[in-house]
């Protein structure tokens, strides 16, 4: 399984390294990115919405759920990512570190003065942090930038025959 | 399906879990999904654009990166995910199994046959087959759902006072 096909250097070239402050530029720019975890071994995921907090990020999660479970510094990713339809250039952050769930009062209050939107209009309670070790961005050129975003119609999905 | 509108005491009853053709129809009508993978026990992920096929997803990935390194039968998880702005609701789709590099000459032909939006300009080269243990999808309601999609004002985060 370790067959090594062409080596295709320079896939580099279109892409990217983005400054640590241009990556937290970008986190901020959008507030809806996506959590991976290891449970068991396996890799999970999660769409999570999250607010940043002073170098870290904060999101809310309903008790009980995977998520708030994921809570005992455990290690996480996370990323977001976005595009400008007007120039075709797409981003994608990555945070990485650890999470734990938000506790005190203090903290608590802290946190929820964040202005967080509820991705889910649920009851939720509780917050975790993600303190990163590393946050890393990308921006590339993307074809069609439209694909990013929006749901495409069945155009793209029919087979060329 | 159960149609449900959402009492906000109760998290479960704002969540309809979609039935498994469901599923598989959402998760045909994007092209982005992203990709979590486990490198050194920790968790990574990475945005990818990919194409349904045949009850397996088939995304392409530059050569020598991380994710065609995430081949050799590799536990991943997928998750895709859209809003309706008319609506409020979102749908988020959860693929679950391993991923292997296609190969073979005549299995190549069949995937590159696919239509696959080249998420990114660069030279891309290998095509990673997902295959499914498991597809899970939910669909919630999001309170608003232009944060889902957009990149939202500067007024989302400015701190209250």
């Amino acid at each position: 399984m370790n067959a090594e096909p062409a080596s295709t250097e320079e896939p580099s070239s279109a892409v990217q390294n983005l400054e640590h402050h241009e990556c937290w530029a970008m986190l901020r720019t959008v507030s809806v990115g996506r959590l991976a975890i290891v449970v068991d071994g396996r890799p999970d995921i999660f769409p999570i919405n999250y607010t940043v907090d002073g170098g870290t990020v904060v999101f809310r999660t309903g008790e009980g759920t995977k998520l708030s479970g994921a809570s005992g510094d455990s290690p996480v990713a996370l990323e977001a990512d976005g595009v400008d339809p007007s120039t075709g250039m797409a981003w994608s952050v990555v945070l990485k570190g650890t999470s734990a769930v938000v506790r005190g009062t203090e903290e608590v209050l802290d946190t929820a003065r964040l202005y967080l939107f509820p991705w889910q209009a649920g009851h939720k309670d509780a917050f975790v942090r993600v303190t990163p070790d590393s946050v890393t961005g990308r921006r590339f050129k993307v074809t069609d930038p439209l694909t990013w975003w929006t749901q495409h119609s069945s155009a793209a999905k029919s087979s060329p025959e």
